[in-house]
């Protein structure tokens, strides 16, 4: 099973949009036991970071609370099997490109594959959630939802949950730069819940995020990239990252269509038209890391995933 | 020429997402004069409420904003001409339905129109936007954008300008409820501005208008209902509309697709799929607010305009 990594807060979007990288991504290897609950045999590339038991574990929560979703099903199937998970982390933790998001997806479509399918995507993003909760200690879906499905999504509403996938246009790349520096999601978070926004900080948000969906429709890369705009969040994180403001104005030099954080940061991604100009970004993005704040930084140059989590 | 009357503050989109109706809205007759300048020959329809001093009248500035811009790009034209102007009310006034944002668009465009049609639409939306500032202190663009252009349209940003023009689903009917009591758009726009919010109801707000837009694209009407859903400015608003909860209630009870209020109120408008629940749902509400509030109402029932202001 193979999760992939995502972009969530995407430019104006904060909590409500996410896109699916082609890669990094999750691995999990699963099989059916005959002991019920969930096992996690073996955690690999997390440097020891992740806990094993599967309460505190992303994918253990999610992968049981599919479990518990199909007993509510069919509990002639959940009831008899357990689930014995060995995951193999592919991605850099804390980076704000949804780690834990990767693992919940990747957790909870294991169980379901193994147990015959009978959940639905939404249902998958429902579990995820779960684990996302077991992670960072609230159940946002805009990392999940778009690790699942794939694609670029939009999260309408969170409880009770709403997915609208929108379209992808073809020529749209992805440079991501990954700096080497800590940065703790939870106070990302509690700089943003914490503070209060006017009219026109949320008006300029609004504006910008119904023409992002509207370039997506229209395929029009020049407007979606005026339109990776944000003037709630960014401004709060971007003092947490060493060297963004000199990233993001080398990649909108290099000809990126726009660019912000990742997630809750430390990554920092732009959007660009086409492979060519991607690669020149993200090595313009991690040359002004090196050069502004003395960071080296893993790179990832790709396409929007359009199938999401899937076996292989 | 005439101008439609609007629905701005469109369910989610607050200052940025507004819609032309097919009616009410202004009519303007205009002649060229050899005197320079704006003159106001004539109002009706306004029961003495607006000024005719051209300085202080919506359509009058925004006359007088588009001979200037007239006069920068050919200024042989507008230099050895003025404007004569009859204004024609057919709507009603501080309703919520964009009345000065009307007057602005036809005196923009009857300016434009008898100098041989110099300026971009989007150019007379600027115009009008001075007409605006004339009437309400602020110039915004939500009103007059979608009076000028016609259908549903997105402000991406206000400055600079950026029009982002949506599509119409064909089945998408509006009924607009216009109750007969006062409501000062000065008063109504300082509760907003002077609110703070939190992020809760802000990704509350992201989600609906991304989701209303991508609605709008795939022709989705349930879609587009269920993001008609103001967690911003509504609540503010609402206890300033006599019977709104009640109102609100009937529409969608009545098979509405949404409802919340029109522009900065008291009109409430509901969305439908189709002529009969337009007309239904309207019914209902007329209802309601003579129940609920004692007080009668105008109706207008109808497809949003396509065409936007025009000669007649």
């Amino acid at each position: 099973m193979f999760a992939p990594a995502t972009v969530a807060n995407l430019g104006p979007g904060f909590d409500v949009l996410g896109l699916a990288l082609e890669h990094p991504g999750d691995m999990i290897e699963a099989e059916l036991t005959t002991r019920p609950g969930v096992e996690i045999a073996q955690i690999t590339g997390d440097g020891g970071a992740l806990s094993t038991d599967p309460d505190r574990n992303a994918a253990g929560r999610a992968a049981a609370d599919a479990l518990r979703r199909v007993r509510a099903v069919d509990n002639t199937q959940a009831d008899s099997h357990g689930l014995r998970l060995w995951l193999h982390k592919q991605m850099p933790l804390e980076s704000g490109l949804g780690s834990s998001g990767a693992s919940s997806a990747a957790g909870a479509m294991a169980a379901n594959e193994l147990l015959g399918r009978p959940l639905t995507k939404e249902d998958l993003v429902r579990c995820a959630m779960e684990g996302e909760r077991a992670a960072s200690g609230s159940a946002h879906a805009d990392n999940v939802a778009p690790s699942l499905f794939g694609g670029i999504v939009l999260i309408r509403n969170s409880d009770p949950l709403e997915i609208v996938p929108l379209p992808v246009p073809s020529s749209l790349w992805i440079a991501v730069a990954h700096p080497h520096t800590a940065l703790s999601t939870a106070v990302a978070r509690a700089l943003v819940s914490s503070h209060h926004y006017s009219i026109a900080e949320v008006v300029r948000n609004l504006g910008n995020l119904g023409a992002f969906v509207a370039a997506l429709y229209a395929g029009d890369l020049s407007l979606l990239g005026r339109s990776v705009e944000d003037a709630l969040v960014e401004p709060l994180r971007a003092p947490l990252i060493p060297g963004f403001a000199e990233v993001k104005a080398v990649a909108l030099a290099a000809g990126a269509l726009g660019c912000s954080i990742a997630g809750a940061g430390p990554s920092i991604f732009a959007l660009c038209a086409g492979e060519a100009s991607a690669t020149q970004t993200g090595a313009a993005m991690r040359e002004a890391f090196r050069t502004a704040a003395r960071v080296d930084c893993d790179l990832f140059v790709g396409r929007v995933s359009r199938q999401g989590a899937r076996v292989v």
